[in-house]
Order: C-alpha cells, then sequence, then structure tokens
C-alpha cells in the first residue's frame, strides 16, 4: 500500500472587518467599493425590511457604482428553511449570478443565516456581506460565520461555518425596530454581560432605569461590547470545537422551551428563560453565588424579558427536546453554566433529576 | 464609526492522506479506528455498489470495532441532486448522526460528491471519508474535496470545497467496474497525462498495446501518478483560484457536449471529445504543435473513448452551453489550452467564430 499525503496545512486569510456607527451606509459604501470584493452584488432581505430600507441601501451602493440586484423572501422565520434556500437559488441564476457575485445580506438573524449558508454553498461558494438590521444580529448573530436552515427532520439542521467579508452595523436600523424583536435582541445582549462582562449588565439596568434603552448612543455602546467579546471568542474558536460552546449560555434550556412553545415564545424570551435556569442549576450544583443568579433575573426583567417558563407548556416535552439538543454527543448533554459573572464553563454532568427540579421550580 | 477587526488569519489543520494499494480494506479499518476520527460511521452509497461491496466493506470496519450503517441512494448520476441531499440528510436524522459521526462515501464520482457535500452542511460540517470504486474516482474526483449537486437551474450549482478526512483507493474495486465507466475514467487519466505528464500517454499506450488496460499492476501506477499530479495541483490552490482550473483541460467543451447529447455521452467520452476541441485549438491558435494534438487523439482513440462530436448533436446548443458554461466570469469563456504536452495554460480570449469551426471540424 503506498500513501501520499495532501498537504493542506497552511495560512488561511479569513479575517474581516466589523464596522459599527449611526448612518454609515455611505461610507459601506465606499468600503465595498475600495475593496472590489465582486463585481455586482445580489441583496437577500425580507419583505419588510426591503419596504424600510430596500432602496436607501440599494442607493447607498449605486451611488459608488456598484451593480445591485435584489431578492426578497418573506419575513420571519419560515423562510430559514432549505426550500427558501432553493428558491433563492434559483432566482440567482435567473439573474446570471456568477463567481464574481457577492450576496448583501440585509436583515435579521434569518436573513443573516439564509444568505450566510446561501454564499456557502452557491457554486462552492461567493462572498457575503453582512448588514444586520436587527439588534439580535448586530449584537450577535452576523459576527462569526455560522449560520444554518432548518429542515423537516430539525432546526438547523443543515449549515455551514462561513465568514462574511465584511460586517456593516448601522445602529440607524434600530430605530424601525417593533419592541419585541428589541427585546429578543437585549436577552442575547445580557448573555455577553452573564459570560463576559457584568459592567454590561450595569449599564443595561441603568439605561433601563432611565428608560433609555432605546438611545444612540446607549445602543452603540452596548453593540460594540457585544461584538468586541464575540469576535474574541470567535477568534479562538472558529468552528465551535470548545471555548465557542459557552456563546450557548441559556440556549440549552432555550431552543427546548421555544420549541415546546411552538415558536410562539421569540428566540429572545426563550433564551431569557435558559439563562435563568441555567443560573439557578449553577447555584444548586454549589458554583454560581445566589446573588449572581438574583442579579441576571433582576436585569432579565429589567429589559422586560420574562424569567419563569409559562404555566401552559408542557414539562416534559421541555425535557425531551433537551435530551435530542443537537450540542448532545453520545448521551451527554452540555450545560454552559457560570462560577460567578463573567466566568462561564462548559458542564456536561449535570443529572437529569436536577434538570427536572429546576425547570419545575421556573414554572409560572 | 468604529472598526473591529475579527483576527481569522492562521493555520488550517486540513491535511489528509491517500492509501493506494489492492485489497486494503482491513488496513483501512485499522487506520479509521486509529485514528478515531468518529464515535461512528454512516457509509454512504448506492445499491449497485452496495450489493457488490457494501458487506465487505462494512464488515472490514466491524472487524475493527467500528459502529457502522449504511444508506444506499439509487445508483447514477440522476441521484448527484439536491432533492438526493435532503432524502439523504432525513435518514441520518433517523439513524441519529450528530457531530461525532463520520460519513463514508463508497462509490464513484456521484456518491463521492453527495456524501462530500451532505457531510460539509450536515451539522455545519462532520468528517468524510472517501472509498472511490471506480477509476474516475480513484484517479481524480475523489481527491481535493471539490464536489457538487444539481439543482433545477443547473449542474454542480450547490457545492462546496470540502476535504475527506483520508482517502482509501482499493483497486480490486476496479475488476466489477463495467467497461464504459473503466473507459470514462481512462479519460481523466488522459488528462492528467496531457496537462502534466506525457510519460503517462505512453505507459496508457503501450498498455493499450498489449490489451493489458485492466492490469493491477497498471491500473496501481496509473491511479498513483494521476493522484500525485492532482494533490500538487491541489495544495497549491486549494479554492480553484487559479491554477486548479487547468484540471478543466477538456471540460469546457466536455460538459457542453455532455449536456447537449442529453447525457447520453458519458462524462468520459464528452472530456475525451473535449480534450481533442482544446487540443485542435491550441494547435489553431499557434500554440500547440500538430504532432502533440496527433498524439492526444491517438491515446483517445487507443483507450476506446470518441475523438469525434457525434453527427446527431447540434452544434449551435454545444455552442450556447459552452457560452452559459459556470465558469464563465462576465462575459469571457475560460479554455484550458496546450503549449506543448504537459504546459497547459488558462486562455480567456478565444475567438468565437474559432470556436464555431472547430467544432464544425471534428463533427463526425
Amino acid at each position: 500500500m503506498k500513501t501520499l499525503k495532501v498537504n493542506l496545512d497552511r495560512k488561511t486569510n479569513h479575517s474581516y472587518e466589523i464596522h459599527i456607527g449611526e448612518e454609515i451606509l455611505d461610507r459601506m459604501g465606499m468600503i465595498l467599493a475600495r475593496n472590489g470584493w465582486a463585481g455586482r452584488y445580489i441583496m437577500i432581505t425580507d419583505n419588510r425590511i426591503d419596504a424600510l430600507h430596500g432602496d436607501r441601501v440599494k442607493s447607498a451602493l449605486e451611488k459608488c457604482d456598484l451593480r445591485v440586484d435584489r431578492i426578497a423572501v418573506e419575513h420571519g422565520e419560515a423562510s430559514k428553511v432549505i426550500g427558501t434556500v432553493l428558491a433563492v437559488t434559483e432566482k440567482l441564476t435567473a439573474l446570471g449570478a456568477d463567481r464574481q457575485t457577492a450576496l448583501v445580506a440585509l436583515g435579521g438573524g434569518v436573513i443573516g443565516d439564509l444568505a450566510g449558508f446561501v454564499a456557502s454553498i452557491y457554486m462552492r461558494g461567493i462572498p457575503v456581506i453582512q448588514i444586520p438590521t436587527t439588534l439580535l444580529a448586530q449584537a450577535d448573530s452576523s459576527i462569526g460565520g455560522k449560520n444554518g436552515v432548518d429542515t423537516p427532520s430539525g432546526k438547523n439542521l443543515l449549515g455551514t461555518f462561513y465568514q462574511p467579508k465584511g460586517v456593516f452595523i448601522d445602529i440607524a436600523f434600530l430605530r424601525t425596530l417593533p419592541d419585541e424583536s428589541f427585546r429578543s435582541g437585549l436577552a442575547e445582549v445580557i448573555k455577553y454581560g452573564a459570560i463576559e462582562s457584568p459592567e454590561l449588565l450595569d449599564d443595561l439596568e441603568t439605561a433601563a432605569a432611565a428608560g433609555a434603552l432605546r438611545e444612540v448612543s446607549f445602543l452603540e455602546r452596548i453593540v460594540t461590547a457585544a461584538c468586541r467579546i464575540k469576535k474574541g471568542i470567535v477568534e479562538l474558536d472558529e468552528r465551535e470545537l470548545g471555548l465557542r460552546r459557552i456563546l450557548n449560555f441559556g440556549h440549552t434550556v432555550g431552543h427546548a422551551v421555544e420549541a415546546a412553545s411552538g415558536y410562539t415564545l421569540s428566540h429572545g424570551e426563550s433564551v431569557a428563560i435558559g439563562m435563568v435556569a441555567a443560573a439557578t442549576l449553577a447555584e444548586r450544583l454549589h458554583y454560581l453565588p445566589a446573588d449572581d443568579r438574583r442579579r441576571i433575573v433582576s436585569v432579565i426583567r429589567a429589559a422586560g424579558l420574562p424569567d419563569r417558563i409559562p404555566g401552559n407548556l408542557d414539562l416534559d416535552s421541555i425535557r425531551s427536546r433537551i435530551a435530542r439538543d443537537k450540542k448532545k454527543e453520545g448521551e451527554i448533554v452540555h450545560f454552559v453554566l457560570l462560577k460567578k459573572l463573567g466566568t462561564p464553563f462548559v458542564n456536561g454532568g449535570v443529572p437529569a433529576e436536577l434538570v427536572k427540579e429546576t425547570l419545575e421550580g421556573l414554572r409560572q
């Protein structure tokens, strides 16, 4: 038997910049024109965002002599499915998109995931630029290249790690963001506070008390803080082999609650409940001081997010969904817990009985 | 406007080994067991290969205490489509496949592409091991990580570059390979001879004259030579940004002829015709000596492959398909031509009239 080695160990060149500010679309156009990532651009957006911001983004790019086309899908989670991936693919070919075409994801987490995934598999990969328009996407999901879509047999079952060429975060988009979506984004910001930066929680509580959660300077500050934390984690563990798992704080129970509610609870509401569950588990296992757990609960309330499991949800359904969580490996369910605020760790051995008691205790 | 940089420039670890020999399945089992790439393995194969070799491969792995399941799709090109990707995905979830699962692609180019693509997007990427069973897959498509499937709007429209963990080439599989498929593989071997190693053409002609094209020692020699050439090219240009394009020698006209025939011509037959067309173009443009062009034609004939376009094919249809070739960028069609045997180059400016005349001249 002969053995040949294919030597592909080399330096990759996947670095990119996150630009954050208010009304930065014109500067974005200039940056795209200067970098020449593609000969033409196709915006992927949803009908709601398109009506609000589509023309403005398109003309900001056209002012810089960039060719822009546009594909709009239905607004909402129902578009984050493999069927939409195929529909967008058909539209891309109809527009004659080739390897010299870049996608521009204009929208929230659904659009970012959809466009990121399509870009990663269309003709074996074309560039994608992220323009997140929701707080959740600006503070979290537009950074780090993780994407995914649902299939009939699972949430986020198909996806890739695929880094964008650049991320442009215009805080001005948040003006038109509905309250529920805004609160959903705050849940992820609280997550970053809990796992890395308790000062972020101070900032959030102060703003909430002053009724200033929607002020631009505050938003720019928390988005920048969240992006800085996330980028640091992604730099160390791009493909979620270890450290990056701490970003799932609140998500193990959160995903299960979200699914058990039939998606009537938003992602942010579910993650808020999941963070309280994780903090409670951590306290019961004698890791997290009670004060830290209470602190998390109080910030969640200040943000207008739920800290209890709605009484109409079936706890057995939540528990069986936790066991099936796609982050399970073999039979072990990984929980991200805290030793104190800002100090997360992954615990693979939480007793099932304790999970059960904790969920029961959190029921409304 | 603030700018944060996400620093992802780092060393990747994508190297892998190609093992080539006769009856190497037992050694493969030991290598997999030793490397521990996954906690369990799921074989992706087609019904024809499964009937011939499925049990043998499965038991070779089980002898080494590896857990093996199996998914078989229909034999043939019709399985290299996005619909099969989704069907396989459903079966993987039904089998409980998670991130600790690796796929084993057992089959020809269709299975390698299908399993490679599924592995690259299932739960954002799980390991894949390639066990190519056809000459085409052994000498060419199982190496280099390029995969793709068809959608209603295009051939290979969706795909990724995704490297396997290892490639195991057992020459013994070629014993059961039908003649047409065998000749199809020879076309790719001739391609490697034409672009890099004229000695490979000598070897092939000698074996053909001696009626020894199916002898194991000859096959092991040409497969190893082709793998060595391909690995060298892939090492320099994993993502086909430049050099790797020379692997498309014969494929621009080849793909067009294949499609225009309604896929009644095999890939290898089409590439053979495409190589004659490229050589003829190169000669007419005063790059390639006439002797070298005649040499290519004579090896193609010796291998039992066609060197003329069948009279029933529509030349206009072939020409318009060349213009739409997915490798076009903007309006330029890239042809891989030769300066002499072993010296390929990419020419973007072949006059349309010359292409037309060449195709007419090659008509039967």
